[in-house]
């Protein structure tokens, strides 16, 4: 039975001023005071502390009537830069952020499709690296922390990536290879977290303490918000809301299950749904996902019967598995983020937003509202450099627990005898 | 954006003195700062105050070594009743506790099924707890507060029944009644709230901080603990879990969905499976939902066949909805409590833990625990004496905000001008 220390609430406490921070752009200490609800006193600490760092700098003054004029404070974007990577399975993207949070430069490194080494994604990033360093957004400024982006599950406390199916990645141990490429420290995590906290940090977190971020690309997912924080579960695994079953013996998933949500809104779930309408519609040999996604959304709109029932039925799907969200967290509201929302039309979102109404339960569909934003792909950029920004307050010995799971408490989580565990990865198979 | 207070983290703090209190028995002020990791002073402070009220008293005093004897406490049995009432579909069960939390005495009422009034329950009640004062344990004695679990979701803050479909309520204001009829203050909630707070208390959360308790009866939910704290979502509905779709297109379920969870691992559920497998089976016709679960597990044993098979297609939908459950919470430890497991046989047990590798991801899968308890009757009961208590501290000013949601705030949660609002119940119909 572990409870929060004096340590864990002040940390808490600086993720909210660093929060109103980045939200007001330049700030009073009373302005934070008023939005954060902390105590002036507390406030001035945490800001000091975070001025004798680098993080805050003192912007201006203001001067008030008859009194002491009131300095401002903004982050500094001369304190030296992040690094926020994203490794997809077909591109490395490196994004260079100042201390608040503006992206000052970027270089993308094409992947060849297939089996990668974490050897040679690390020498793809070190050579990315190299040419950001020969322009002046970087030039020779010191790289504070890292924040990379990996495919599959990602465990951020022992740096290891658990399982990247389609690089046929089993616990793979990345990041010394990464600390390496980058000459600075690194936190690893996967897409959905980097863009949950992208969210959270950036998007409907300025508005709500309770929502679920739902990711719609290739793979889907949903980053889970609650009261203010990212849940992340056990191993940093949760939201793989892609993989649960909403149709009972359906379509092979690759995860290795029938039904998942993800085979049939994700990319290849909505190419076997037109083959199923359409066996010999030219566009079910489109097998690059973005071309996919947007000559089908093109078909649509352009009044392609096979193209509109298979966009359709994508929305039905997608409703039901947004109503089992809903149902079972009871959320404020709902996000649904992703590269895929860039090219959908009308057709899909009102075709979501007609049916999610008889999804939810009286109770949790009374009044959660829903979005569809298509800020995914900065979401993931924006994430990555906050959780590289966490990774170097704590650094500094300012720790700013906002998303971070804590490592296991032993003690505390020692399953009763009589449990059952489900047997772990070394007796699944070929999953 | 709102943060804690430093009046939420005594109230924290409280409720973790007073669970180790409950956990221990008899403790010492240093007992209760090692299993909390409060600082002493704080554990001196809440345990005073706690003393004052005449929720703890001392219990005696342990000589030490050339020193002063060390004070022990425990909670007091002599301070007053606390009510837990469990309002079925079927029966209305009060049972009487003292602040240890000990049940010293229980009166039940059978309800005729069909259509109720908030009214007619209330005099229930009324009656009921007449026949308590007349025995010893109540006898003259003050009852500090009740807590009273409803069926369907209740909104706990406003003191209202949403939506209880199987006795027409909705939007049924409940708090007065009940006041009335027991002549104290009345805290509401249903039954999967009530449950979960018990297993929070008294079940796996001695044991974990992130779990999931599902309860499988007439109805199925899924009460949801993350970082020690009960989910319970924006108006108190998350954890509907049987309302979530498992089988696309699948069986009509009472909530108005097609192929809900609830739908095929709930009583009706597994009596249609049955019914499915072999029409002319004589339990098909046993309406009554223990007894058809008490003649099918014991068919089961007894090698029927059309038994067996319903018993396992039961399993493997649960399986199924439990791998949802992990594959999306990512939790340490799964309960599976409710009335069905105290008749389940050794054969559902074990096709759902067969199959439920099968049901998650590497990930989430690896190392999570999974048990079958029938301690769910209890903790219903036990979790709103619980949840009784915390009214009971609320009311002398001691706050221990375990699981009670707080009431909206509504400047923080005005949804963006640009959000789509699902509308409430109002334009749903008839579900």
């Amino acid at each position: 039975m572990a409870t929060k220390t004096s340590k864990d609430i002040r940390n808490e406490s600086r993720f909210m001023v660093l929060r109103s921070v980045y939200a007001g752009g330049t700030v009073t200490r009373a302005q934070v005071a008023a939005e954060t609800a902390l105590s002036p006193a507390t406030v001035a600490t945490l800001v000091g502390e975070l001025v004798e760092e680098g993080v805050l700098r003192e912007a201006g003054r203001i001067s008030s009537q008859g009194g002491r004029p009131t300095v401002t404070f903004q982050a500094n974007p001369q304190r030296g830069r992040l690094l926020a990577i994203d490794v997809a399975e077909t591109y490395v993207r490196l994004d260079v952020y100042d201390l608040a949070l503006a992206r000052v430069d970027r270089e993308q490194v094409e992947l060849d499709p297939g089996a990668q080494s974490i050897e040679s994604i690390a020498a793809v990033i070190a050579g990315a690296l190299r040419s950001l360093r020969g322009r002046e957004a970087l030039g020779g400024e010191p790289i504070l922390h890292a924040g990379v982006s990996l495919p599959g599950q990602v465990d951020t406390v022992r740096g290891v990536d658990v399982f990247a199916p389609n690089w046929g990645w089993r616990d793979v141990p990345v990041a010394d290879a990464l600390t390496e490429a980058v000459d600075a420290p690194v936190r690893v995590d996967n897409p959905l977290m980097a863009m949950a906290t992208g969210e959270l940090w950036f998007g409907a977190g300025r508005r709500f303490r309770d929502f679920v971020a739902v990711n719609l690309g290739t793979g889907v997912g949903a980053g889970i918000i609650l009261d203010g924080q990212l849940v992340r579960g056990r191993g940093n695994s949760a939201g793989e809301w892609g993989h649960t079953t909403l149709v009972w013996q359906g379509r092979g998933c690759r995860c290795g299950r029938r039904g998942c949500v993800e085979a049939y809104v994700g990319v290849e779930g909505m190419r076997t749904t037109l083959g199923e309408i359409a066996p010999d519609h030219p566009l079910v040999e489109v097998r690059h996902h973005r071309a996919f996604i947007e000559q089908l959304m093109r078909a649509e709109a352009a009044g392609d019967e096979a193209a509109r029932e298979a966009v359709l039925r994508t929305g039905d799907h997608l409703a039901a598995g947004l109503g089992n969200l809903v149902n079972l967290l009871n959320p404020e509201h709902v996000s649904v983020l992703g590269w895929i929302t860039r090219y959908a039309g009308t057709e899909l979102r009102e075709r979501v937003r007609e049916r999610i109404q008889q999804e939810c339960l009286p109770g949790p569909g009374a009044g959660v509202s829903m979005e569809f934003t298509d800020t995914a792909g900065e979401s993931v950029s924006l994430g990555m450099a906050v959780l590289a920004l966490e990774g170097f307050l704590e650094q500094v010995g300012l720790p700013s627990p906002s998303s971070l799971p804590a490592p296991p408490a032993p003690a505390a989580r020692t399953p009763h005898p009589a449990a059952w565990a489900v047997p772990g990865t070394a007796t699944r198979g070929s999953r």
